[in-house]
């Protein structure tokens, strides 16, 4: 069951494109995780990365990056750096010392397997292994691979992912008001999902040798309306994790739910209702599409930008 | 007292370039993390990051790119990033799950001050910091950007300082010879040494356009004896680390001392026995000179990475 009973239904043609390309990350992300040996780091780190997922951050690159007309080469290693990111940011979130959870993706969490040290230091390595990624000898133009950089890193920082969850920590079993939690989210979760589409769209809009290209797409009229669309896309996915929360079970979700009542979290469905919290999910659907349509994207290249929207509010686990 | 003996004493020109470059980084730290807001994520980044210590890897940023002739503006940049990614990994090593020290460059511990969860938030923080001050939008060559963190990246994950703490962590109360202990610490320190110096080389040849100059310094034949002094330096550090963990007094070193044998880690001191490796750290020290002599860098520029290797093994805390 999907989070939202009046959610468009997910299409076909979306469904094998999610299916080639999530197939296609995997791989990506496999080879750049180097050779396994028993007991050690990598291992912890590929056991962190390769249990699946839905990997919605690197089909938002791959999908920005078709959209502006590119080649998937080039963005799979945007994918692969910003899933590393994502990863490696459930690990360090599921530590005792942090939301202490033993449940990811149905399988025990890294720690759990691994003990607490090595889960951290695997964390610190994937994160380290991201930059590594985007930043090859040969193959991606220096400019192209500079600005993927100073994006990835933004949204994972300070002032993004890391940022986020510093001000989720300090405010359990404490009130946040709407724009508080949206601010906390958009954070949180947010700053990497539209540096998703931003890493995919300069993927998409430069060749391997250029910086023109690349400038070109940052200063084109387009590039207001994608961020929205990434900002948007980002709020609808958490105010509709928030309702599976309360919706779903844990097998369902593959991790622990009911957890942000347990935890007495400040939640779109403590402070809206459920009702209102799927009604809103569906508004912020509009508005990312209305953002998309804003862009002029050609079709059939824009579609699966537009199909994320729907997978992402449609979705049940 | 000093770790060794028979050390050089340090020059006094060389106080001075250390304190005032030491000044410069201090400075370049302080702009680098953004405003701190109370109990805010940035201001426990500020507190891992700005209490001092001896900012030796900035320091051989400096004194790399000096060397190779360079200007330092575009070098503190690294300098900046290298001690970030130096200081987040004391906040991550410091916590309970891995050394729970309580005690670091004479003050309380990270952890102890901010609690476990922000500070290893922080460290996450601190680490993509890094990256964001390496790619800024204008002034440095994107070219040099990508090679920097391309190079950090490595210095600083499962390749590097990241795989370095795991084995160390792996073998804690387990034997390891010689050549295991020197693997070990080539990762966990050597490698983030070596980093600084090649960054600081690497803006030391290039301007501000510059993908030819950088090429050029990575395929001079200066660049493998620059590389060999990182790496001999690098060892002589951690050996002199060893030595003194059993020769100094807590509050001379600014951390808990005596930890190494009362955690039952393998060391040079325990492995080689205290004058062998005050012998040790000699002899390493002579091949870091040696290699830096087979560069043939021209004076004075080339004096502070020589001082450096001087100071290293002079250091008393």
């Amino acid at each position: 069951m999907s989070a939202i009973s009046a959610a468009p239904l997910p299409d076909p043609a979306h469904t094998r494109w999610v299916d080639e390309a999530v197939a296609r990350v995997d791989e990506a992300l496999a080879a750049a995780i180097p050779p396994r040996g028993a007991g050690g780091l990598t291992e912890v780190m590929a056991y962190a990365s390769l249990q699946g997922g839905k990997r919605l951050r690197p089909l938002l690159v791959l999908a920005a990056c078709e959209a502006l007309g590119g080649s998937r080469p080039a963005a799979l290693r945007a994918a692969v750096a910003v899933e590393l990111i994502h990863a490696y940011s459930l690990v360090h979130d599921d530590l005792p010392c942090m939301d202490d959870d033993v449940l990811r993706r149905g399988q025990p969490t890294t720690h759990v397997v691994h003990g607490e040290a090595m889960a951290m230091l695997a964390g610190d390595a994937m994160q380290a292994l991201a930059f590594e990624v985007l930043t090859p000898e040969t193959g991606i133009a220096p400019a192209l691979q500079a600005r993927w950089v100073a994006c990835l890193a933004r949204a994972a920082g300070h002032a993004g992912m890391a940022g986020g969850q510093a001000i989720d920590l300090m405010h359990v079993g404490k009130s946040l008001d709407l724009a508080g939690l949206e601010h906390m989210h958009a954070l949180k979760t947010g700053c990497l999902l539209q540096a998703s589409v931003a890493m995919g769209a300069m993927a998409g809009d430069a060749d391997s040798s250029g910086q023109h290209q690349l400038a070109s797409c940052v200063d084109q009229p387009v590039w207001p309306h994608l961020m929205d669309y990434g900002r948007w896309l980002g709020l609808a996915f958490q105010v509709v994790d928030d309702i599976l929360d309360v919706t779903q079970d844990s097998s369902t979700l593959g991790k622990t739910a009911g957890k942000d009542e347990a935890s007495n979290k400040p939640t779109f469905v403590s402070l809206m209702g459920l009702a209102a919290a799927q009604a809103y999910a569906l508004d912020i659907h509009a508005r990312a599409l209305a953002a998309l349509d804003a862009c002029h994207l050609p079709l059939p290249g824009a579609r699966p930008l537009r199909d994320l929207a729907h997978q992402v509010v449609s979705r049940s686990h």
